[in-house]
């Protein structure tokens, strides 16, 4: 089955039926990061979302446009973070069975919470199995329905909701002409806010943000297509470790970004620490990277900024240790 | 110089100036303890407050109502924590000089933020010297206004601006009758916040939370008067050590509060961890009674319940070791 690309009147339709279901993220005055920086921060706090993820949007904007009889049946994802918590939170939201497979090796915390949202977690191996392969032969053997984590447009348009009320949010404290900062694995929050954005605040400039050495969009950006990162270096960001931008998310990426960035992990502590003492806020690696770029000085101008807080899932240990560095 | 007690009407003054120069901290759908606990939980997330707590809204309060040449020539308040940065912040948004008396061996980082919103720093040696009186002869010499921590009507009347913003989101998402646990030192936040809810949400119910051994509260609703703690024992709560109650703050507590609870460190750090965790806010062992005291057990009923999550300025160290426990 193909599918046409997302347009924002998916976007509109998916956010009017997310309202009231998602949370509505406050989008906060970064006090410390404006006097510092000498111009206007905003962080959209999307920590604070369902499951401490964006991913919740995606995910039950995808159910959302499952017919009924299908999406009864039950879905399965495939993810070590936050898409399984966010895909079990929307099974859970329409009470339909949820199995996700994990690496077997995934933080205990993880696998807790994705149970805890009630659904069925089936252990793989990182180094000899192929997850999507696992998650497709058991969506077909059970008549379940894969939710992708990114590659989708129904998953983009539901990531779009964001975009849509960051708009919103600007508007209303008369914010004109943003850099907006979000982070980029798949390039599916990306592409769902540049495409909001486009139509509800289209002064705005959307930059994707990157971990040093995961930089397949500023690759692809560069090469004019899809261009995958040349070897899968160590980071901190377990969120934002994709090899390639989407397919469906690419185009539209690479017709709406005005650029993107990448960061160091000393750069991503550095931002997880001042979201810490200055935003009282628990930001994950992958989450801190937008806040990492503008606080390392990689964005010129002296108009404001929105970064994105997209997640907060971050191990105790890491963030301790993070405190003491 | 005498004053009446706080009003409503005060509040509801106080208020209307502090709109737009203070944050509306947003009620946030506390999802995990609500499951856990099979009641509503909303946590009122006050770290996200200029200066990360509550003390800046009571400041404020109180030099919008000095006369404008007396708030010319400056204050000085005195303070170990969060009444030292709400102080200097409230000075700076009039642009007046602030004077800050605090212990010599208190956190740097303490230190460095007060000396951030432009206060000068009067270091005093906690073990031998009175730090009010150290802070009333600067006033006198200098022509300076003493800001309370807590114990004048202003003060009491800035501090319930948060109670008016508690009745406007409970009645925007239809919560009625709640609990509502604030965490008590000298019991500003209390009375203001009991004092707002009686005419904007009487049918709240308001608890004051105290760390054990530092519950004067609790002591003196018991004997109908103020009686102070009978030793400084050691907690993790140095925002809630106060041995008495307040002059001004005890008669509106003692008329207005249902009860009051206390709660151990170790319940407090499973509190902090549980923000951490569940609702990815930095919140500091003074902020976190309140929720100490719900996920304790301590809070009959099945009703609704808002935590009032009053600041966020805890020690990097410590909140590590607090993730490590």
């Amino acid at each position: 089955m193909t599918f046409a690309p997302p347009t924002i009147d998916d976007i509109r339709i998916a956010s009017d039926k997310l309202t009231g279901r998602v949370v509505r993220t406050p989008l906060i005055e970064a006090q410390a990061a404006s006097k510092l920086l000498g111009r206007r921060v905003l962080a959209k706090a999307e920590v604070l979302q369902t499951t401490g993820s964006f991913k919740f949007r995606g995910a039950l904007g995808f159910l959302d446009r499952l017919d009924p009889e299908t999406r009864l049946r039950g879905i399965v994802a495939f993810s070590s973070g936050n898409h399984a918590q966010g895909a079990a939170a929307a099974a859970a939201v329409y009470g339909v069975p949820a199995t996700v497979v994990m690496p077997a090796d995934a933080p205990a915390i993880k696998i807790e919470r994705t149970i805890g949202w009630g659904a069925r977690v089936v252990p793989y191996d990182r180094a000899t199995e192929d997850r999507e392969a696992i998650a497709v032969r058991i969506a077909a053997d059970e008549g379940l329905t894969v939710v992708p984590p990114y590659d989708h447009p129904w998953t983009v348009a539901g990531q779009g909701s964001i975009g849509l009320e960051i708009a919103e949010q600007c508007e209303s404290i008369e914010v004109d002409a943003p850099v907006v900062l979000a982070p980029a694995g798949g390039g599916g929050l990306c592409a769902g806010l540049a495409l909001a954005l486009e139509s509800a605040l289209p002064s705005a400039k959307v930059f994707a943000v990157e971990p040093s050495g995961w930089d397949d969009h500023r690759l692809s950006l560069a090469a004019g297509k899809r261009v995958p990162v040349a070897e899968q270096v160590d980071s901190i960001c377990d969120a934002l470790q994709t090899s390639i931008p989407g397919e469906v998310t690419f185009p539209i990426n690479q017709r709406l970004l005005s650029g993107s960035l990448a960061v160091t992990d000393d750069e991503v502590r550095h931002a997880m620490r001042h979201a810490f003492d200055e935003l009282k806020l628990v930001v994950e690696p992958g989450g801190a990277v937008g806040l990492a770029a503008l606080l390392a000085g990689q964005v010129a101008g002296t108009g404001p900024v929105v970064v994105v807080l997209s997640g907060g899932n971050v191990d105790a240990r890491l963030f301790a240790e993070m405190l003491g560095s």
